[in-house]
């Protein structure tokens, strides 16, 4: 039960979940692998999959680490075997990070057993839960994904034709969903569309779904279409079913920070591929905020496509001049900043002959919470950068996100009660530019308002009536280690 | 989450559960630990053990393996620390052996958390979980203490002033409870009395619970009384609190295989110390079927005790002839008789001084499956013996058990539609006799009616209406690994 | 490279090697894996087992920890497939304890590779090994073995047509020694025949090594005949070859301890049961020291023997009052004596029933550090116990041993400087009697000039020049962890 | 000893080992740490470090793993505690992958303890140990490096003034190496100087070693200079003693291939950075054969500054369109072409849009085997790619080294008696084209002589007389698992 291994260390933003299932295929806990595998960015702490066994029963197997690590072959041709699976990796938004929150949950009710993987981060959990709570239901784990089971088991939505779009109606907040029954699987998206969720068909032509498209890359499969906010997709032996289950709100809200920051680069997120998303804003940047510089630098490895943009836009050079350690794993808890500093400096190399004298662009996909990102600021001055002018690829975060990302509290936000020009100061940069709202809006496919931009806006689309409730389990007198 | 190191390996007659409780001391998690430790004999399968913490929460861990292996030092100072806590170690008699069925149970629900340690078998688990899952309820392990929080969660039952007894009034079967809340502890009894469970005071003066007074001696405490059947002792701050939840049943079912088997002989069980039990079996059996014999020598070393009795009863020298090695880890699967002799060969040690060329009384407790057995007796004849005569300190076993001993199916019982002489055959023993049945109730305290027979005479007291129901969770739709 | 298991925790008197080898067989490594479980009770820190492969080249596996726990069944299967083998468990007595020690030693030489298992303490090592550094040699291990391979690879040794005795005669103290080498295996023994070692057949013929008889019962193979102290035993395809490396001392100096305390009851030790001597012991002990009590009681699992004797020569009643736990594990570092009683008690019960109100006669097969002795006797008196007569079956220990027992100090061996009335008054018992030196003596088959009794005589029959030596690895200026 | 962790899958060209030394300071064992974790790109197989302690002793821990793995925070704090420090990473060239190979090795002799740390290949290694076997010496580990410390405690070596400069002259072939004995460390590098080593001082004052100098970065120490081939420099607490062992061979040989591939881009390394050097690379390989393309493109992450090169020089747009999978672990073996096209896939996610229907010049830093390549070159195909014209920025590799890198077989390189035609065949690519051997030594420093080039010309400058020595310990007799 101890997490046996290192991990990339990005406290700051953690990573949301990663969701793939697949149904019909003597491999499906094969491809079920691969396709974590390829969206592991999503997720390090915890990886589970589950099967429907031969027997119409389902099996699962849950660890903390990586997906290379918690499935040893044997375990998935054997233990796994199974025509149909649906996978997890997770990084905890809610629940602490223990084997009994891994997912997919399974869980036996009135109907056989079920399993239930969640993208996401449900606002009304903690208010479902104390009512099912009241209503004599116990409760096992720390996640908000637990209280779903509890819907899908409630005898009064059992008896309706198809019970599921009346669960999904009670639940508030970002979802992407797969449930895994011992006769279909269901995919399922909350109507404001916040998390992606994607549909595929493998060269043999079974039905797959993943949270990112790099996962069909990554199996050969095809990318289809997405499953769309407020619908449910039933993917059986008879082939798919969509359906909706909720009248689709006015405008959705697909969380931009998907683009900046999470997902991969090679996947296509909200009918864009990232990648491309990520050297507009670059492109757009450089017009709101240039620079006079020697060379425009990325981040590595997230800022590298925006850094690319800026180049292009502007004309500078564009150069590699810091050098990230792939090997990194879990950090020391260190006690004071000297020693931060010198963590960071273990962490990426700095190329002196690139930086030594030069005046560098240097673009970022963010700042969180400062302090990671002025110790790189150090790190390049002690290898000789002239000026660096840092520029970032999204607006101040200045809200907390309570749709699945686990920012730190917002006085712990640098740009929390900060100007540009303080951030600045704090960061020891010659000068600082953030990507303007509007601009960045308009580096994306659609309408701005399709977009949620609660963390840098303070726009929070979903109505949070509890805006406590992400914390609320915080206050659990539950604890298992 | 592998199961990490060699147990003892008597397959046979599996043990079943040990518990422990203390409640009132900063040492609660030691104690705890101690009490378990020496109960370790009652399940070697996992550990568990849960607190009262000091914000009023209930914090818990369990592990696969030994009490000394699943719980560091570090763990019971620092992440058990608490001034309560009850333990239980396991060998599953119904839900497989996964870390997921591990007790103690922890679990949320509307008046917060509670931690349930369960030994003994319900018979009605099946039925009740059925009728819960129509309610909508969801379970997620199989094992039959699960159904214990759903009925206290239950609306109707947290109405009532006390609603513990309600609870207690629908389980059936052998059950003997600690309950863990953040304000007490509640020990409880079947009304049958079905396993053991007693009170004690340490020498501090705080009240502890144990399955087997062994616990009590090892923290130096000091036995008090056996909690009553049908009794629920509550345990707080304020000293403890005596209900009954049911009205007596006419008679008892005490389990007599505590005696012959399962218990420390130490212990003091249902009024009487099981190794003077053993000894008056030994005694009545040298009485009933004596034989010309050089030794009385124990199959150790759960016959000792009986051995002792026997040679003492028939005059015949006591001698020692075996010697169990002690350090037996988990055994490779044998797939031949020839191999699973030699397995037994590895296990045991014969003397061949003393068993060369002599007729030899054996006393043995009991013969469930026959095959280990007949490996031992194949060994003694190996090192020389010229007679041995089998004597069993109990009838011989012919029916299974729903009340928490976890025997073969009933036609891998050796004594399965075979006669004594038949049996006698098999084992390749010069003369087998069982301890009638009459004669083992006469060495107990009480009158006859005060205890259960079932597994030798069938006689099942407590209704079985569910015959069925042991086995019910095997159908079990849900496999976690 | 942790050590993974719990022990039995008996610090007081390490237990020594034990050995197996075996040659001509496909079933080499799994016998070696009997032979050596079989033996456990020799050492349970570490073991290794070496094998001959197909290609004649040697492989090995060596672990921390128990027989069963470093050798899983694939491994004998695959790694450790071949037609001989060599096994060793192993408590250290000189080299700490590191997996960097473990046996058997793998060593490349000039004429191929070899493998070197060995029980006893040489007592000239240190020399040795400073006059190999001193000639350019370099050492890896902390172990005294080490220096053999290093006499086996001196050139002038390998002119001689048979190098092996002139390695063994530059030898001094206890060693009984396995050699694998890819077309033989040879097995040696100090000329005062200090540790036992056995030769044997298997049931298909093929000649096999022990420490101890009890290994050749655990395989089903017959003892043949000790191996002659002095003596090189050669076994090859060809059959034995049987050769002395020396010419006899005048006497020999069998380690009494072994069959006081150490081997198994069932093997065979220098040409008589363990199990024999002891309840000689026992009687002898009986008529030396007589007590009234109403029972004879054993200190299990030891002193049970010995106890058989004294009863049966005294005509006091045999009774067993306490039970041990058999499940002991490693214990937490304990600061005081209140806690270390408490540590005691946890590992054995009392029978309350036996000890209540009576005066008892225990028989405890040695006395060490005398403190867990005394913990023992106060949970006896917690008890109930009237009178305890400690009757101890072995004079007191006074003196180091060099020959390969890790006795304590000699100022904290209990009976140093101290009488015996003066350690009854520490063990707080009523009366306290040792056997004496020629009363045991008088219980061995041959001539008392035979055995070494330095322990409890101070007489070292083989001269320790250099009595620092046992300790002059503790000065070791290399730790590996 | 199981190998608990993924690594990078690059197993085509194995990386070598990386050293680290400090003498001077507390906090010598975090230091070596730090060093070790930012070289962790030489090797992932072992790490290990050895501190002399307080009394003067050496102590040392090694494990397989990665650095940060292998050593917990307590570990460096109080197992290592000590004032100086020397520690190594490995892939391991010769000796397989065992923990007794790992290093740095510790051994006594007749001076004390020492501890070696080698990065390189000894190609007399297996001539000397089998002369010093003939001598009478025995081996345990099955590395090169082992032979090194037996030519230290040669007496008459240890009669000499200085005998370490003695001891190097009998090496032949690679080696840079740190020493450390109780009261000095010693660094060392062939005369050839084909691995890198570098001296460094910390802010606080203190030598470092290095095999490169982003170790120094990482501790924030500064570059001081190379240690000289042939030159032995030795740190004690009176400061640095440079002494030469060796007058210089008329040329030097330095590895070119750690400027192509091995080292840190951030590195410098035989005084050039390794980035200027790869960019130098990609400009000379634009000029040498162009192609007319949409982007240049870096096979990541390798080939990225390569590739920046090509784009400069040529005018044609660097674009980044391959994202490789940071948290790749083991893979599975796998059987057939198909599903190792399918592994490349899971390890690089291709950008579609980037790459579809664009034609592509690809910069990778080297192809060995060919086989990756080829399912890279697949997977670029399948996401669309119109032309791929693969440019690789050293010449065709056909011959093996002996100095240090494991490449396959000679006859499993991909160039073996093929010609770039039939490469790009293999390949699938459009067009190929290596860079030329003298393009490549004009964008280095020195002249072309001071390089080695074997591997590209088979121009072997370090004598081979035996060029079996390198596979000669695949002969090994002894395997330890």
């Amino acid at each position: 039960m101890t997490f046996p291994l290192p991990l990339f260390d990005e406290y700051e933003k953690k990573e949301k979940c990663g969701l793939f299932g697949v149904w019909g295929t003597a491999e499906a806990s094969h491809l079920c692998y691969q396709g974590l595998f390829a969206q592991q960015h999503r997720g390090q702490e915890s990886a589970g999959i589950a099967v429907v066994d031969s027997a119409g029963g389902i099996n699962g197997h849950m660890g903390m680490g990586l997906v290379s690590q918690v499935f040893p072959p044997r375990m998935l041709r054997e233990d796994l075997a199974g025509n149909a699976a649906i996978g997890h990796v997770r990084y905890s938004t809610t629940g602490s990070s223990k084997l009994c929150n891994a997912q997919p949950l399974l869980r036996q009710f009135s109907m056989g057993p079920v399993a239930v993987a969640h993208n996401g981060n449900l606002i009304n959990a903690a208010l479902l839960r104390a009512e099912y709570e009241r209503l004599g239901h116990i409760f096992q784990s720390t996640t908000d994904t637990e209280i779903i089971v509890h819907l899908l088991a409630k005898p009064s939505h059992l008896e309706k034709a198809d019970p599921l779009p009346h669960v999904l109606k009670h639940l508030q907040g970002a979802f992407s969903l797969l449930f895994l029954f011992p006769d279909r699987m269901e995919a399922c998206r909350d109507p404001w569309g916040v998390r992606p969720l994607s549909l595929g068909k493998t060269v043999e032509g079974q039905w797959c779904v993943a949270s990112e498209t790099c996962a069909f890359d990554a199996i050969g499969a095809t990318f289809v279409r997405e499953i769309e906010p407020g619908e449910i997709v039933r993917i059986d032996d008879s082939g798919i079913h969509a359906r909706r289950f909720d009248s689709p709100p006015p405008e959705t809200a697909h969380c931009v920070f998907e683009h900046v920051y999470f997902a991969n680069p090679a996947s296509k997120i909200f009918g864009q591929t990232v990648h491309t998303v990520r050297e507009a804003l670059g492109r757009q940047l450089a017009q709101e905020a240039p620079a006079a510089a020697d060379y425009v630098m990325p981040m590595p490895d997230s800022g590298r496509s925006a850094a690319l943009g800026f180049a292009k836009q502007s004309g500078i050079p564009f150069e590699e001049g810091i050098v990230p350690n792939r090997f990194v794993g879990r950090t020391f808890i260190l006690p004071n900043q000297g020693q931060r500093d010198r963590a960071v400096a273990m962490k990426l190399n700095i190329i002196p002959d690139v930086v030594n004298g030069k005046r560098i662009i240097l673009v970022e996909d963010s700042v969180v919470r400062g302090t990671t990102t002025r110790s790189k600021m150090r790190a390049l001055r002690h290898a000789g950068a002239k000026e660096i002018h840092l520029r970032v690829s999204c607006p101040p975060i200045r809200h907390p996100c309570f749709y699945g990302i686990d920012f730190p509290t917002t006085t712990e936000l640098i740009a929390h009660e900060r100007s540009v020009e303080q951030i600045a100061q704090f960061l020891e940069v010659d000068s600082l530019a953030y990507l303007s709202l509007d601009g960045m809006l308009g580096c994306l496919r659609e309408n701005k308002d399709a977009y949620c931009t609660a963390c840098w806006s303070g726009n929070y689309k979903i109505p949070i009536d509890q805006p406590q409730s992400k914390f609320s389990f915080e206050r659990e007198q539950l604890k298992m280690f």
